[in-house]
């Protein structure tokens, strides 16, 4: 075997621990007695500790010295050196961690998550606040650790998107606030209650099932390589490109919950299923990090993905147009009296309001950018983790103009800071922005592409995502990925203009 | 740590592992959609040969002998003991077994069974033979790297039932034969059609599973701790107790094939969901060389347990006349002209016929028979491979008095041989046989068993097969399982007196 072949061999093990690993969390969340539950702890345990050891191992250093050797003379941005670049990288990096730093992250993470999802329960910020403190403290050493130039944050949003930094990511916030702000307050003073009482209606779970695998089939989903199960909070996931599962869950009464995160977690699917074959089992389709499903860049693309089309082809006028039939077809006794153009304004209803993973285009960012501000602030010592409360709701006011009730529907909301997960939110956001990027450039290069998304046709879109994003794993960063598709880098123009596009029409502002 | 601490936590990573490859394995034949084959397959062999070298490691040998060393003085029967004992076994076999032996025969099984199932489907036998040549000149150095005093056959046989050796065997048969060929002579001059058009009836597959589960709940199977799927051909599978799969497969017309597939599997599941809890992650509840499921102490001893269930259970009239109701419930439409007498001689109908798994109670250990003698004689060189298509049919002939019209339903049926098993048909009879010989002992020790058992309460079973076998995980053999709760070694004498009984009665024979 040569240098370039036993490296492979040895990263092609790694992805098949890890693989395994994705397995076990994939059949614990929607496939085990709930009895199992210990004992699989165990067993994820044991698999991720030898995974570590697999990969931060003398074999792994020794490798990939002589495969950085071997591939002296190869192009820059070929798969083959992208792949040994990037296995270096997440080796330095993980190596920079503190054994003392993992094991007390570690062990902090189930206890932090337990207390949080008590405070939450009891509303009882204070009983939290003490764990939240350890977790920002343990970031902080951990960003110390990794090293940074600028802000604390920058060495933690690099796990999730490496291409973005805090300076970046105020910008970014910057020119979302003047867009999203004035159309928000446009849209509330506007806003009127949905006409028909189509959320009372009874929309029966094995044909939503049906109604959503159908339109996930549509979009290009390849169910030889997939399956669709319930989950109580959604995801998808996948243990190589061959093996993509995705989760969704059903309300009785109200369709889009399923549906959207159907078409949600299709998106990430999409993504998945189209990396090239010949990554399969290399480094271009490993998470080194353990922080995002395999296969695609980095959280914020991953996230473009599944926004573009959960929102921007599904929540569409062209989508219910090409596709009521089929919504009649499922569901005859209750879908009598609507018709396209009901449906569409009846998926896009805006409504500022309190529970991020509830809120619309509109309002979506507003809760992230909330969010990322805070962490910049936990990070860079400016916010006290006793504030935040306040802080929380105050920004709750300013951006979106409710208040809070309490801790459990403000600031404890969400399970990412009990668990250490700083830096993730601005994926959410980032990748809302991208998916606008990407679509305009494939308006652009497809001829005819808003002919063949009204005719329900959407192979010439899924070709063009495929070709500019999936099909590279990852090869190359968010921001590689933008300027080699688009031309342009991150910027927010043609995401606001899609947003104040859509909702001027919907909402008649002019 | 202790040195016995230190061997336990090594241990229970290795049951880690091996847990991890059954999900994996659960999951490739329930769940997994097609495309995860290639990459699925992948993801086994590294786990696989991670689990191997993690056992068979210089770890092991030092933590062992400091483990035997810190047994010295505690109870020769007490599970610490039994387990080390066991793990030194064990890791004694497999480091005799040559290296080059071991991956030859991982080479070869694929191919092997690649070849069978085509030469199956083409009723070419001369296409196959060369293959399970090679299996047999296989087992034959595995035998010889193992070592045996009287035949070689004893070195194989003990992978699947320690106590078993070529010579029991011949007692056994020889014994089962003498009993069995008489009495199913005297059926069959007896023989009649069944009276009903029973099994061209609708038993809708939903409420096929309901009644299953129901009756499998009522056994005693915890759900909590266990789930039912579908699976062609229908296994039980465990990832420690507190885990415990099973599976089986519907007909429309033909109901007891899910019903009694599910209790066969049932049985096997209430044997691993009662092991000590205290046995979980140790070296009493792992099968060391990967032969059957996890927990139970032999082949043999575990399919006593799906047989006893299944059969002296749930093929009895204590059974039908217990749960008829639920019959009628399930499959009120169906049932109207039949009662429970007529139940139970349906399900217990006696019929020579040329397949294994499609036999009844009197005629299956006669296919079992056929097969060990055939092994036994291919391991000592008195049969050769190319004689055993017309050996097959002679011995057919002899005991079922039915001749196979092609080796598609003859000599090519089963898959075993094609994949080197050779050593695992007896524990099937061994089961049958232990299985009597524990009824027997719980009706001697339980007041009043079979009153529990027609009013369809199966905790006082269940709790003496717990204490006298489940809980012990693999602390004991067979033979010592039979020995201390049975007051006797392996005899058919129980087993012939329960299949006398049950037909002599049911073809009024006598």
């Amino acid at each position: 075997m040569t240098a370039i072949q036993d490296f492979q061999a040895h990263i092609a093990e790694l992805s098949d621990l890890l693989c395994a690993i994705s397995v076990l969390k994939w059949d614990a969340r929607t496939q085990m007695p709930h009895g199992g539950a210990e004992t699989r702890g165990y067993q994820l345990a044991t698999l991720s500790r030898l995974a570590q050891e697999h990969f931060i191992s003398d074999k792994t250093a020794r490798l990939l010295d002589a495969a950085e050797t071997a591939i002296a003379g190869e192009a820059a941005d070929s798969y083959l050196v992208r792949g040994v670049q990037q296995t270096r990288q997440y080796y330095e990096i993980i190596g920079k961690l503190p054994l003392e730093l993992v094991s007390e992250k570690a062990a902090l993470e189930p206890v932090s998550e337990g207390v949080w999802a008590e405070a939450k329960k009891n509303n009882d910020f204070a009983s939290f606040a003490p764990y939240l403190q350890q977790q920002v403290d343990l970031a902080r050493r951990q960003a110390d650790a990794i090293g940074y130039s600028e802000h604390p944050f920058d060495a933690l949003v690099f796990e999730y998107e490496p291409s973005m930094t805090a300076a970046k990511l105020r910008v970014l916030f910057d020119g979302l606030k003047v867009g999203l702000l004035p159309l928000l307050r446009a849209i509330v003073a506007k806003s009127q209650p949905l006409e028909k009482n189509l959320w009372t209606r009874e929309y029966p779970l094995e044909r939503q099932k049906a109604f959503g695998l159908e339109i996930a089939q549509r979009f290009g989903y390849d169910l030889n390589r997939g399956r669709l199960d319930i989950a109580p909070h959604p995801f998808e996931i996948s243990f190589t490109r061959q093996d993509v599962r995705i989760t969704t869950r059903y309300q009785p009464n109200y369709f889009p919950m399923a549906l959207y995160g159907t078409l949600h977690e299709t998106g990430h699917a999409l993504y998945e299923q189209g990396v090239d074959p010949a990554l399969t089992r290399t480094a271009l389709t490993i998470d080194f990090l353990g922080k995002y499903p395999v296969g695609g860049t980095s959280y914020g693309v991953h996230e473009s993905q599944s926004r573009l089309w959960e929102n921007q082809i599904g929540r569409s006028r062209a989508f219910w147009n090409a596709h009521f039939d089929r919504f009649q077809h499922h569901f005859p006794d209750v879908s009598a009296d609507v018709d396209p153009e009901f449906m569409y304004r009846a998926v896009n209803r805006v409504q500022p309001s309190l529970i991020r993973v509830e809120a619309d285009e509109v309002t979506y960012n507003l809760h992230i950018m909330l969010r990322v501000e805070i962490e910049l602030g936990l990070m860079d010592g400016s916010i006290k983790v006793n504030d935040l409360p306040e802080i929380w709701n105050a920004k709750m006011g300013e951006y979106l103009g409710v208040t809070p009730p309490d801790d459990a529907r403000g600031v404890l909301q969400d399970i990412h800071w009990s668990g250490g997960g700083f830096g993730s939110f601005p994926g959410y956001t980032v990748g809302n922005v991208m998916s606008a990027q990407f679509l305009d450039a494939a308006r652009r290069d497809v001829g005819a592409l808003d002919d063949s998304l009204a005719a329900g046709d959407y192979a010439p879109l899924l070709g063009w995502l495929t070709e500019n994003i999936y099909r590279h794993g990852r090869a190359f960063s968010g921001s590689e990925l933008l300027i080699r598709s688009t031309g342009a880098d991150l910027t927010v123009e043609p995401y606001l203009n899609y947003l104040r596009a859509k909702f001027t029409d919907l909402y008649g502002l002019a």
